[in-house]
């Protein structure tokens, strides 16, 4: 008997996800492995393996199958379904888009990248904006064309290829009720913070003890070593497969936690992957559900796990053995201290769980202006600057540290950032079921049984895969819908505790 | 206007050559980086490029444009023509054998691998001989095929697809050759060298300091360490393409040597796919001219050049350097004497170059016997030792030391052994033609002019790409058909001279 369309069409996707993890690992190599010439044959490679994998995903022949495997899934279960449905969005997603549009914004975007290096490294915008503006052009263009095929809002159609299922109406709930609490819970929580500095951390921590102690740690989290590999690259980066994780840090030889805490943040993204059902690993049903909630679980592993007084208190000990340190600087207390202080900075990596948020509310708005023609690229430095003094009260020194220090608009990425906070918030919320299952959490972490956190994950939303939407998957792990309340909650509670 | 077809092909090859790209990269982290638990992984996703590059090189397509381009090659130049028919050819070996023979024999050489490796563990050829039996079978097969469409020998077609344009007929005068001399050189060689046995290197030769002398004579001999890396893996090789080489070698702590000459055998390979013409590197024509060739090159660097007196010269104050050695066992003479010792012995890729040339004599004559039906593989080892007792006085003590030591055969490679000792033969050949050329090149070499050997190579041999076939590239280059006689002037001047 001949394979069914929809056996036929997992088959496809299964060549798919082997050109995937074949990406994933050149873009690795590129990384943290490749020569610095041999950028340009890097690019080549991985041009012809996208082009053969957008090419497969909107042939005629996947189109039939589809149509024929829709028009008939009385036979398939709960998951098949949502497999099927999955593929059709992704076709759907590739198909959208005409190979020309694609093309000239591969071409502009790469040219935009390099100009808005050198504009940031010149701190001067004008030699970004006028590649900004044709960069947004064709999103515009891509936009209006996604949200036509998607019967989206073109913002939405965008947020929707980043984190499926978010629209902008649950980002504004979200940001509007964070944006009315934050800006004075900063203030609160500077002025107590003010009261007692941290002590500082002085030392040198040698690559190869920092290496080690990651090491120690991301194995009591249960990344896999003998699947996964750590790393060293400029910016830290989770690529691979779930049979094959690759995780980056970046060292800092003055700073013990850079390092360790970036690590963390990535073994939450690869924990995320390596929990998805293992039969569907090469389907798109078996994926990770997206930007936001990928976000969440590195958030809630690097932020509400990592920085709190239990995790530092089974920490203690290994800091000693690893780097021989001691002293009041050294205790759990100040350690604390240091992990949660917040800072008015101009740079969003930089920033703390309090602030961050008011950096991707910023760059929500202004996104969103820019792309429905509220505001005009060359008024940008104008409205970021306004837009920081109001949310932050701060103002950047220079372009550089405004409205140029993010790659993603040069890039193309409109409708990526608000998968930033929204993923925090969606880790607060999580992390409050998951105390209410598990009332004894703290005793455990600072046991070092991290395995009720990643263990809890790994059911409720792990094994989910991409069947859900994430406010589905807020829905049925956490009985409400996605809300900030929880986020406040977990930031009022740790950032005014009385104990500080 | 529209490309002309073999314009249109050239891009279908350009996709190609991204492809085999990508796969070299995949094969070259498999053996490098790799975490031990990712095979099954990387076997999909290697898969999946080579079946999407098999569906190429044959579509329809691609079959009718070249049907086309070379119905009119009037306008096109030597090169062009030259990669045409190196595209043809390309095609011709890809379509000859079909796919459900092609993914018979996958299956059947990865279980044959699985059940030599447990064969040679266990030291009984019985647990390997039903499955080489099976391969066999299937080789046969495809050499029948791949003979019919080509028109050639089924044996020669199969070495025709490791080094294109060699023929048995020429393998056979020159292994006829070497075989009545090299047996009596042999024995007279090692009585002389009897008399005056290498002072023994003695030491502990950290890794890092081996990495930086191997690094600095690299550098040397001209890597581009700038479009290539150097790492260590189980067994040397060299991946990657002219743009991003890597180089892979294995250190042995207490041996300075081994690390160091394998990294330069690999150097030469790599300084041959470095030198093909720029314009050219993208197509079939702008590729190195198959394995007998290919290892010409490492042979030439690591046998010629540097087991020599002159190299030796240069090397001795970098040992020094790195290693801090001095005395009697590290004088040049000494250090050649170490690097030139020629000893019976039962493995092949462990021999010097004067026995080895009669392990791949006596593999040749077993392989042809296996494919032609003269040898039954039950007989195999019987037929093992006894050519080993006649053609090198070595009788393997086991099967593990004997016909189950090379992976080839269970890998489905029959036809790739003389392409070794035909790659020995065509170093001493050229280097005979160099060497007249460059009256002054001892002296040169022993001041590290290395350029003198390379950008000859470079230019007699590089720059050719894969226009010519060997034979017709020894013709250009040396003036002189293939022969085994430079290679014997050159064993008999090097093992018999006065000075030893």
């Amino acid at each position: 008997m001949a394979a069914t369309p929809y056996k036929q069409l997992e088959q496809e996707w299964q060549r798919l996800h082997a050109f995937s993890g074949a990406l994933s690992l050149l873009r690795w190599d590129a990384a943290v492995m490749m020569p610095r010439g041999s950028a340009d044959v890097r690019g080549e490679q991985l041009a012809a393996i996208e082009t053969e994998q957008h090419a497969l995903l909107t042939s005629p022949r996947v189109s039939r199958l589809l149509e024929r495997a829709l028009a008939g899934t009385a036979e398939l279960d709960d998951w098949q379904k949502a497999n099927l449905r999955e593929m059709n969005r992704q076709r759907e997603h590739a198909i959208a888009t005409p190979v020309s549009l694609i093309t000239r914004l591969a071409r502009a975007t790469s040219l935009a990248e390099v100009r808005w290096a050198e504009a940031r490294e010149k701190q001067d915008f004008t030699v970004f904006a006028p590649h900004l503006e044709e960069v947004l052009r064709l999103v515009r263009d891509r936009a209006a064309l996604l949200g036509q095929a998607l019967g989206l809002a073109p913002y939405d159609a965008l947020v929707d290829g980043f984190t499926p299922g978010l629209r902008s109406a649950e980002i504004d709930t979200v940001f509007r009720t964070l944006s009315r609490r934050l800006p004075t819970l900063i203030r609160e929580v500077i002025e107590r913070q003010s009261q007692q500095p941290p002590l500082a951390l002085a030392g040198r921590f040698a690559p190869g003890k920092q290496r080690a102690l990651i090491v120690e740690v991301m194995k009591a989290f249960g990344f896999p070593f003998d699947r996964g590999r750590l790393d060293e690259s400029d910016h830290p980066f989770t690529e691979g497969v779930a049979g094959d994780m690759r995780v980056t840090t970046k060292l800092d030889g003055s700073d013990p936690f850079k390092g360790l805490l970036a690590a963390l943040h990535e073994t939450g993204h690869a924990l995320y992957d390596l929990g998805v059902p293992r039969e569907w690993r090469t389907q798109p049903v078996g994926k990770e559900r997206g930007i936001a909630l990928e976000e969440s679980q590195s958030l809630l592993i690097e932020m509400i796990v990592c920085r709190s007084r239990p995790f530092l208190t089974w920490l203690k000990p290994l800091l000693e053995k690893h780097f021989a340190v001691s002293g009041p600087a050294w205790e759990v207390d100040n350690l604390y201290r240091t992990l949660t202080q917040v800072r008015r900075g101009a740079i969003r990596v930089d920033a703390d769980e309090l602030t961050y948020p008011m950096h991707v509310v910023l760059r929500y708005g202004i996104e969103r202006d820019l792309l429905e023609g509220r505001l005009a690229v060359r008024d940008l430095p104008e409205a970021w600057n306004n837009g920081m003094a109001d949310r932050l009260g701060v103002v950047p020194a220079h372009a550089a540290e405004g409205c140029l220090q993010d790659i993603h608009w040069a890039h193309g990425s409109f409708g990526y950032f608000p998968s930033y906070g929204i993923g925090g918030v969606i880790a607060a919320q999580l992390y409050e079921a998951l105390k209410a299952d598990t009332p004894d959490l703290d005793q455990r972490l600072a046991g070092g049984e991290f395995g009720s956190v990643t263990r809890w994950l790994a059911e409720h939303v792990h094994a989910e895969g991409a069947r859900l939407t994430p406010p589905e998957l807020m829905k049925q792990t956490t009985g409400k819908a996605l809300t900030a309340a929880a986020s406040l909650r977990y930031l009022e509670s740790k950032y005014l505790e009385e104990s500080r």
